[in-house]
């Protein structure tokens, strides 16, 4: 049996007039996170996971941040798309584990949905796919609210 | 064979009045941790890693920090909890990597009572649990001795 | 079969006067790395996931950063023997995946150099290093191009 390991890390900064877009939903909060596509921190660090686990490059490589394309692009989109580059090179996901700081909102009752949104989009179930949270314990920049981070690991399994 | 991969982050700040408990072992010093648990980064990191390689929630869902069950308690029974839910599912942990990231003070002489500790709840080896330490270098709050951070990853197979 | 993970991370300052070693090439820059070694950040992450998968302690164990003999010793050097430990124990490296977290300068020019180098020592192919990289969004010391982060994960297996 062959496996491969990928681990991803993100960070985007949280400013007012901005949507939270987080594990492909919209959490309602009074600040956002900045960045050129819809500036979903989660599903850019598992898409980074993904990709480092066969380097494939990194989320930069394939949707540079400076391509109109991308602006304000749904990050489902992204993750799908390297979801097929993991498939074409026959590798399917055996589990995915991630974990958010972010010191506000919380986003525990919207967990559900985001297992539930990763795992369609990955092709595995709902029990495959882990989403944690913590704070930061009011430390640094996520403690100051000026921004998020997720970090992301994923084992693959060539079928 | 299956396996399943998880990892874990935790943050604690450094004050005075406080134990400093980090994996297990309580480690003379001038500050120690602040909780609602006995604060134990390192183990607490460990319990997230384990409950996320099988999609358990995070220790936040299983122990809540406004439950006054918790308030103070040994963390070292928190960690026997998330394997019993491992077990009960089946898996076994094949190996646990972690590292401290803390300015001081010096943890090195402490590791080898730690891993035996973790080893002995997980149900594994010494050499089967590994315990770094690095410095910030003094950068940002971990670097200013504000506070403490831990890192695991963990490997588990299905029995 | 049997394999292990392992994770590592290191931290350096960023400052004038002093050369930018990361994955064991020279990348031209301003400022440079601070460290007693070639204080080449990526490599060290890697030393440490390596150590880490087979618990064999860490680079601060291993290289004392008071030893005259690393005094800017090239961390290629230091990752060879770390492989060469691996290796004694009969184990070899599946996939080695990471992420640089820094502001700059940008480093993606030099990445398929740093995979071969790595790939070199650590004896798999190209394609089973990743390098990856990504800014902080001008967040934390490492926003403030103060210094850098280097993430390592790894997938070993025993021959
Ligand atoms: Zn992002
Ligand atoms: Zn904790
Ligand atoms: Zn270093």
């Amino acid at each position: 049996m062959s496996f491969r390991i990928g681990s991803g890390i993100d960070f985007h900064q949280m400013v007012e007039g901005r949507d939270l877009w987080i594990g492909g939903i919209l959490i309602p909060h009074t600040k956002g996170a900045l960045g050129h596509s819809d500036a979903d921190v989660l599903l850019h660090a598992i898409c980074d996971a993904l990709l480092g686990a066969l380097s494939l490059g990194d989320i930069g490589v394939h949707f540079p941040n400076n391509d109109e394309r991308y602006r304000d692009i749904d990050s489902k989109i992204l993750l799908k798309h390297c979801m097929k580059l993991i498939q074409e090179r026959g590798y399917k996901v055996v589990n995915i584990d991630s974990t958010l700081t972010l010191q506000e909102p919380k986003i525990k009752p919207f967990v559900p949905q985001m297992q539930e949104t990763i795992a369609g989009i990955c092709e595995v179930l709902i029990e495959d796919v882990s989403v944690k949270a913590t704070t930061t314990e009011h430390m640094g920049f996520v403690g100051r609210e000026e921004g998020l981070v997720a970090y992301a690991t994923v084992l693959l399994q060539k079928i």
